[in-house]
């Protein structure tokens, strides 16, 4: 597995493979890489014959006062699960080059990212949605790999893709749990035993609210009223918000009558953990690349 | 000469040649063409092995009240004029294709979009941003040109392929003028008989401005004062700006002790007319590609 630092490198690097015909899977990630990194990986395994990970620590999804400092980083680790899987390129440029003195282009997706997490972390769809532009003009890539544990990052990035015609098509894959349904992300390493233990019910009162909708329930409150009320019985969790949305423009949905998210934040200790599911009356849509 | 009008072709129309390694150049314009866009058109046309010219009144950079409707347009007269020039392809897109319903995105470039021309067309270059975003990631060429006329939307071109790295390189081209020095603009059509006599005034005073800075005057506020006294003389105009400011970040500049731009806006009767020369004390910066 070969490393690149430089943004300058990086496309030369691919560009002969693409005159050649052969195909480029991005996954682009911040690092400390668990199994739904790697599950990332593997579907672009599968799919394309070069398969590039990025790892960068974006500064500019971060908010004043966010984690960005506190962030996990493990380059030798994540070098070696990469290597595991059968990535051929790992890019890890650093923020100097990526954010050189001067730097002042931003990409704004609008309405979509008003809403859920982004109420709560004003420019954190912005820093998003520009660097994976920037990742996007560096690796001249046929898929891009995002998981769906980030609902809202990619139903922006699609959109993004969509709008600016980025010759790339971005590819969801499901969200990777624990054995106890935890969704994983890189900030579960924040908890403590007693905020680890506690923290499944953000799932599981997401799962309550799924059956009850395919029992019939299609109050889009009523729904989000179970999840709210089971995660107020946890002293450990602090809900942040729990919100039905259709997919997937993410508008204001009082009744379940199409495809829906329902997404949920809520503070652990320290630790902010997002989860979602997919709502769909009819059950068509399983997952965010059939919207 | 080719003409494609789908998005979707445009590209997947291209990418044989480029994986042949032709070079290819696109001259972004939007129509009714006089001699300075055919001179962009002549600079691919010597760099590059393919040369695309798009043709797109792009409404997202006309503010409210401003000329979208009345912009003139003639394709057959361009289709003519660039087949003379020896283009290979015009790629004119409907808008209902460039921004479908839901459309959604945007690309900011800050601090250089908001003096100058941004500070009296707020939301202008981040249409023109938006837009060259999409056409260069609708077309897959080597080259971009754009005139030195707009030198501010050159700037901030340059600025946004820079940062967000595109793969392309922006080259400006000289502006060119009519014989009594009034630059070449498709809104020079607007003018009447008067104005049309009055309007090389813009030019002149820059020119006596830059003569003055070479006779040795370095002050920003001086030569902008003697554009103004001049512009004052000329019934016909109304100066909407006159600035002296630093290349290429378009920074306040009191003194000129470095390469900078004297740029000017000024209305004669509806038409909006720009203008500018590059000043610069060493003689070495003669064009926007220098800085």
């Amino acid at each position: 597995m070969e490393q690149v630092t430089e943004p300058e490198a990086i496309r030369s690097r691919l560009l002969a493979a693409c005159r050649d015909g052969r195909t480029v899977g991005l996954v682009p990630t911040m690092g400390y890489f668990h199994d739904g990194h790697l599950a990332l990986m593997r579907a672009a395994r599968r799919d394309c014959d070069l398969v590039v990970t990025s790892i960068f620590v974006n500064p500019l999804q971060f908010g004043p006062g966010e984690d960005f400092g506190d962030y996990p980083r493990d380059l030798q680790r994540d070098r070696e699960a990469a290597a595991q899987v059968d990535v051929d390129l790992l890019f890890c440029p650093a923020v100097e080059t990526m954010y050189p003195e001067g730097f002042a282009t931003f990409v704004r997706v609008e309405r979509l990212t008003e809403v859920l997490c982004g109420r709560f972390r004003p420019g954190h769809f912005q820093g998003v949605a520009t660097v994976v532009a920037k990742l996007f003009n560096l690796v001249p890539a046929d898929f891009a790999y995002f998981g769906e544990k980030d609902a809202q990052q990619a139903l922006v990035i699609k959109r993004m893709v969509r709008d600016l015609n980025f010759p790339i098509r971005v590819i969801t894959v499901p969200t990777v749990r624990e054995i106890d349904g935890l969704a994983m992300s890189s900030r579960n390493i924040y908890l403590s035993e007693a905020q680890r233990r506690a923290a499944p019910v953000l799932y599981q009162s997401l799962l309550e609210a799924k059956e009850a909708m395919e029992r019939g329930e299609r109050s889009g409150e009523a729904l989000c009223h179970m999840v709210k009320r089971r995660i107020a019985r946890e002293p450990e969790a602090r809900l942040q918000y729990v919100e039905v949305r259709g997919l997937p423009d993410l508008e204001e949905l009082t009744e379940v009558n199409k495809p829906a998210l329902l997404a949920v934040a809520a503070y652990f200790g320290k630790a902010r953990l997002i989860d979602n599911v997919i709502l769909d009356p009819t059950g068509r849509v399983k997952s965010l690349n059939d919207v």
